[in-house]
């Protein structure tokens, strides 16, 4: 029996997922609470501390001996949650030690991109890498990058943001207040974003016209059923975030490249255009050399066990 | 008497210098040879062994413990030049192999920014800095990324080509056989295609006018008789260089940026504008919390004292 268990959790949106890991980086117990609704975050960590109990029992609940947390812009160095646009909660939220007073055990946080880059470095396509970047591609986009074998926080605990590298200058409005910002055109909504505005420009004929409200997941399938609209939504999604991995790479010169979240799931419709332009705008020394791969983990594990690893 | 001596060498394109270093940082003795006219690296290696052996003299050699070369396009990971355009060798050159056989002394090679920044971080600005951007503008642009309190080497040995970039999209083009490449704009030779540039196209009355053929430094004086179109292209290559700076912060999250080399002692010329279009354009959660900062070492010692810590 493994005597020492973690606790990780991730913070999202919509949901709070939680796990608690073993040495081996098995799930043991999952469960989930909703992350919306509660008037304070001290009583969302009260419904937390509640539901892992109740799940986990006191026996396996007095093993756990550290928690990590991973969630949108949280900060590695203060353990608080600061100013992120999708939590319900506005302004710095200090999170990790609201978690280390009721729950009584360490607590450690970083954001939610880091998180599951340091669950692809420990337990997924990361596993033997010392300089890689992980980038998710969800409601934003979010990115972990791993110099050295550790995560780089940066100075004050907020590096990797890659979602807010300008990816087009004067390009589309995004919500921090700037424009052009990778996250408008890569990210799950950002890809909606181009289906409108190729639905108004181009003369090209769609399935995606009949649609009422767009998603990623019906760009997915209308370029699974050969759609060209769709293909060509994905070519210039791919374009773009080709060509900002390849500055990236030029500043930490990875292993390889980790895409991660919804967008990703769409295969090789997205990836496959994003290495072709990630290729050709890469700098002559890198060519060839950089694989952009899949993470090799479950969507709702790998922060988990990202935070756990903390 | 300290007994540990390092030899630190900084190979540029046109002369090769050379320092004794102490445990303090002190350039004990100093020299340089011409990196030009030699038919082979052997040659060039060979003449360097014997101007540093007449240099220091036997007892003073015999104390070098280690030796540092820091190089344009030099490998850490292999001790190679590899494809360096402004080095009269071509291809792949093992320097740091043919300095150890020849000298019998132990040899690191990392490349020329890299090694500055090391320098900086050990005797420097960037003294008690774990997280820094290292930035020369000169003939290209280089860069050393510091994260966690280690240069990033990445993957392959080649981190950091700031320099290479793409600042503009579809820009200028550049030796590289890209385009829009930073250092198109921003080095000392990319400032003055700038200043062509606006010579031919803005209709303001300028002291470059009558200069034959204009030099970075002919920018700065003009700048300095407050000569107002060499002020607009100090002003406009800040604004490409603190735009592009603020994206790689979103990377790292820096402590502190700094600018060395020919460029950066046009002082306030081209500080100002860079830090300005820097604090504009970067995400809220960095803003005016990263200084971009001139170099605390002699322009020629830096690289020397870097490649002297390897």
């Amino acid at each position: 029996m493994t005597k020492n268990l973690r606790l990780g959790i991730d913070v999202g949106g919509t949901n709070a997922s939680f796990g608690i890991v073993n040495s081996d980086g098995e799930i043991l117990i999952k469960g989930s609470i909703s992350s919306k609704g509660h008037q304070t975050p001290i009583v969302f960590v009260d419904e937390l501390y509640k539901e892992i109990l109740g799940k986990s029992g006191v026996d396996f609940f007095e093993r756990i001996k550290s928690i990590g947390v991973g969630a949108p812009s949280g900060n590695f160095y203060t353990g608080n949650i600061e100013f992120a646009p999708n939590i319900e909660w506005e302004g710095i939220i200090p999170l990790a030690k609201l978690i280390e007073e009721k729950f009584l055990i360490p607590t450690k946080l970083t954001n939610d991109a880091n998180a599951a880059a340091m669950g692809e470095m420990m337990f997924g396509a990361a596993k033997e890498m010392k300089d890689f970047i992980m980038v998710t591609l969800g409601t934003g986009v979010g990115s972990g990058f791993v110099a050295n074998g550790k995560l780089i926080y940066g100075h004050d605990g907020f590096a990797g943001e890659l979602g807010h590298v300008v990816a087009v200058r004067g390009g589309r409005a995004c919500g921090c207040g700037r424009k052009g910002c990778l996250e408008t055109y890569t990210s799950a909504t950002g890809i909606v974003r181009t289906a409108y505005e190729f639905l108004e420009k181009k003369s090209m004929k769609s399935s995606l016209e009949s649609l009422e409200k767009i998603t990623s997941k019906d760009l997915f399938e209308a370029a699974q059923n050969g759609d060209l609209l769709a293909l060509e939504i994905f070519n210039f999604t791919g374009e773009i975030l080709g060509q900002t991995l390849a500055d990236a790479a030029a500043i930490t010169s990875p292993e390889a490249i980790i895409l991660f979240g919804g967008l990703a799931q769409a295969g090789h419709y997205i990836f496959a255009p994003t290495q072709k332009y990630f290729e050709e705008n890469l700098l002559m020394i890198y060519k060839n050399k950089i694989n952009i791969i899949p993470s090799l983990l479950n969507e709702n594990d790998a922060a988990i066990l990202g935070a756990a690893a903390l």
